[in-house]
C-alpha cells in the first residue's frame, strides 16, 4: 500500500519551530563533555529547556520528565554507557521520542557495536556526518531500527522507509565551531517533541539551525564569533524567517 | 536579644568588590561539567582565583589551599558525591566558608535528600531559583543550617535569622545563558572568603552580578553575545559602579 | 661534539603554520573538563582535527589514528589517569610525539609525583607556568625525560639540551581567559606532528598563539570577548604575520 504524503516544505518547518517556542519541550541531553554548554545554550535558545545529568542513578528520573532525549556518543566511558542504556530503556518504555548521535563511531570498534546495538532499539532518528554513517549502515524503516536515518554535512539527508529529504541550509563556518552537528542532534530532540513524525521533525530542525547559520556567517570574524552569533540568531529567529529561507527538497513528492 | 543592625546598602556592596578584587581569594568549585570554564571566567572577571578539581583523591588538598568553596550539585554521580563529602568536610573542619547550590534537586528525590544533608552541615548559604528552593524548604538560622538562604530569580531573596534582604538588580537575558545561577553562587563564594556576615557578603556578589547583567544587556543581539559582554563587564565594574546602580533592599532596616 | 644549529626564527614559525595548515594533523587531547570545547576550537582555528575522548577503554584507539597527543592533568581521577597512562603508552610505542600539561602540580604532591613520573616516560615536551615548572624541577635532554622544557608566562622559555629559546609574544589579557594555557599544550601538540624537533615546533606553536593574542587585544573589550577574538584570529592568521610579527630570540644563536 502507497500512502500519499503531502510534499514537506519551508512550511513545515515554520510551523513546527512555533510549536518548540510556543510548547518549550524539557530535551534530556546525554551529551559529551565536551559541548555539554553550547548545547544546553542551543537547546534554550530553539526554545526548548535542556537537562544534562549523565549519571546512571540519576538519568532515569531526568528521563520521565522530559519530553524527549538526545543520546550523544561523545567522551563515552563505561559510566556514560550505563546511563545511556538507562535513559534508552526509560524512553523506549515511556514512548517517549529519542534520538542517537553516533560520535566518531567510525574511530573504534567497540563504539560502533554499542551505536548499532542502540539504533535497534527504536530510536526516532540517527543523525551523523558522512564516515559515522556510513561505518554504521544502517537502513531506514527497519523493524526496531531508527524510523528516519540522518546524514549531515554540506547537505543533510533524511531517509524514512516512505520518503527521501534533503535539507540544503547550513554554512561552512559551522564546520570550525566544535559541536555544531552535537547541537544539531539536541535541537532535531526538541522538535521530535513536538512533532510525533520523525522525519518531518528532523529536516524542520536542520532548516532551523541552517537558517540560523546562514544569517550569523556575514557578520563573522571568524569560528568563534560565528558561534555566538549562531546562538544569537537561533534564540530570535522567527517562524517567518524559515517560511522565507528553509530550503527542504522532497525527493520524492 | 535583638541587635541593631546598619541597614545593608550600595556601599557595602561597593566595600566588598573592592575588598575581593585586592585579596584575590582562592576559590574551590565543585562545579557541574556543563558550565566549568564559565564559572572559572567567572570568578576570574570578579577578582578571585578559581579552582575546578572533583576527585575524591586530591580535592582535600584544593579545598584547604582555598579561601573559599562552592558546592554545585549539577551532574551529580556517585564519584562527585563522595567529592562533594569530602570537600565539605574539610572545609568545616577548616572553617572555610562554603555554599550549596541545589542544581536541580526538585527534580530528584535523591538530589534533594542530598542536597538537605550538606545544607545541615552548616554552609554560610544555600543558594538555589524557587522551585528548588521551594522542595527543600529550608529556613535560615537553625542550628546546624546556613546562615543564609537564597531565592534568586527576578528579586533575589536573602534570609537570615535577623534580617531580610532584596537584590533587585539583573537582566532577563540572564536566563537564556546557561548557568549564570552556577556562576552566582560562585560569585558568592568569592565574596565569602573576603566577609564573614554571609548575607552582606551574598547581597553584595549578586548586586555585582545583577549589575553586569544590566550594564551588558543592552549591547547585546541574542544570549549569546549576552554572556560574552557580561564576563566582560564583570572583569571592568568599578565600585564606583556599584554605588550609582546596586538596588539592595533591607526589608527590616 | 658541538652541532652547529640554524638560529630559529621567525620564519621557522611561519613555515610550521603553513605545515599544520596543510598537513591538518589530528591531535588527541587528554583534556581536563573544563576547557575541552575552548581547546577543541583552538586546535582546529590552528588547522588541526582534535579529538577528546578520556575513557581508559577507548583512548588506545583514538592515539593510534592521532598525529600527537597532549596530556593535560587537569581535573585529574583515578579514571583519567589511567586513561593517561595507557595513552602515554601508546604514544610510546607508536613513536608520535606527545606533551605533558602538569596543570596545578604545584598543588597537590600526588599529581605532583604523578606528572614526575609521566615527564620521564620521554614526551616530546613538557610545558607549565613558573609554578608547576618550579616544583617539577625538570632538566631538558636528560635520558627519558622531555626533549624540550617550557615555562610559559609573558616570556615564553624554551630549553633543550643543546639551545635555549625565548618567544616573546603574547598578551596581559590571556590571563583572564580560563584554558589559554592548555590550548598552548594542544597547539604545541598539533605542531610537534609536523617538526621532528620539538623546540622548533614548540616555539612556532607558541609564537602562533601569542601574535594571535596579541591581535585580538585591541578589539576586546574584556577577557570574554578578547576570548572569541583570539580564536577568530588564530583561525585566519597566515604564515606572513608570523613573519612580521613572531618575536623568537635564540639565546645561543
Amino acid at each position: 500500500m502507497t500512502v500519499a504524503l503531502a510534499p514537506v516544505d519551508a512550511d513545515v518547518a515554520a510551523r513546527l519551530l512555533e510549536r518548540v517556542r510556543t510548547r518549550r519541550p524539557r530535551v534530556h541531553c546525554l551529551m559529551n563533555t565536551v559541548v555539554q554548554k553550547f548545547v544546553a545554550d542551543g537547546v534554550t535558545a530553539v526554545g526548548g529547556i535542556p537537562s544534562m545529568t549523565s549519571s546512571e542513578e540519576e538519568v532515569a528520573v531526568f528521563v520521565r520528565r522530559a519530553d524527549s532525549l538526545t543520546v550523544n556518543l561523545g567522551t563515552l566511558d563505561a559510566a556514560r554507557r550505563a546511563a545511556i542504556g538507562v535513559a534508552a530503556s526509560v524512553a523506549v518504555a515511556a514512548g517517549k521520542p529519542w534520538i542517537v548521535d553516533p560520535v566518531h563511531c567510525d574511530y573504534s570498534p567497540a563504539r560502533l557495536a554499542f551505536a548499532r546495538e542502540l539504533s535497534m532499539l527504536g530510536p526516532a532518528a540517527v543523525r551523523g556526518n558522512a564516515a559515522e554513517m556510513m561505518a554504521l549502515g544502517l537502513r531506514a524503516g527497519l523493524e526496531g531500527g531508527p524510523a528516519v536515518v540522518i546524514t549531515t554535512g554540506p547537505v543533510d539527508r533524511l531517509l524514512s522507509a516512505t520518503r527521501s529529504l534533503r535539507v540544503e541550509n547550513g554554512h561552512p563556518l559551522m564546520a570550525g565551531v566544535t559541536g555544531t552537528g552535537c547541537l544539531a542532534g539536541a535541537v532535531i530532540a526538541a522538535f521530535l517533541a513536538v512533532e510525533p513524525d520523525a522525519q518531518l521533525a528532523a529536516a524542520a530542525a536542520l532548516a532551523t539551525t541552517g537558517v540560523a547559520a546562514e544569517r550569523a556567517a556575514p557578520g563573522a570574524r571568524g569560528p568563534a564569533s560565528f558561534g555566538i552569533a549562531f546562538l544569537d540568531v537561533l534564540a530570535t529567529l522567527s517562524p517567518d524567517d524559515l517560511l522565507t529561507h528553509a530550503r527542504i527538497h522532497d525527493d520524492r513528492a
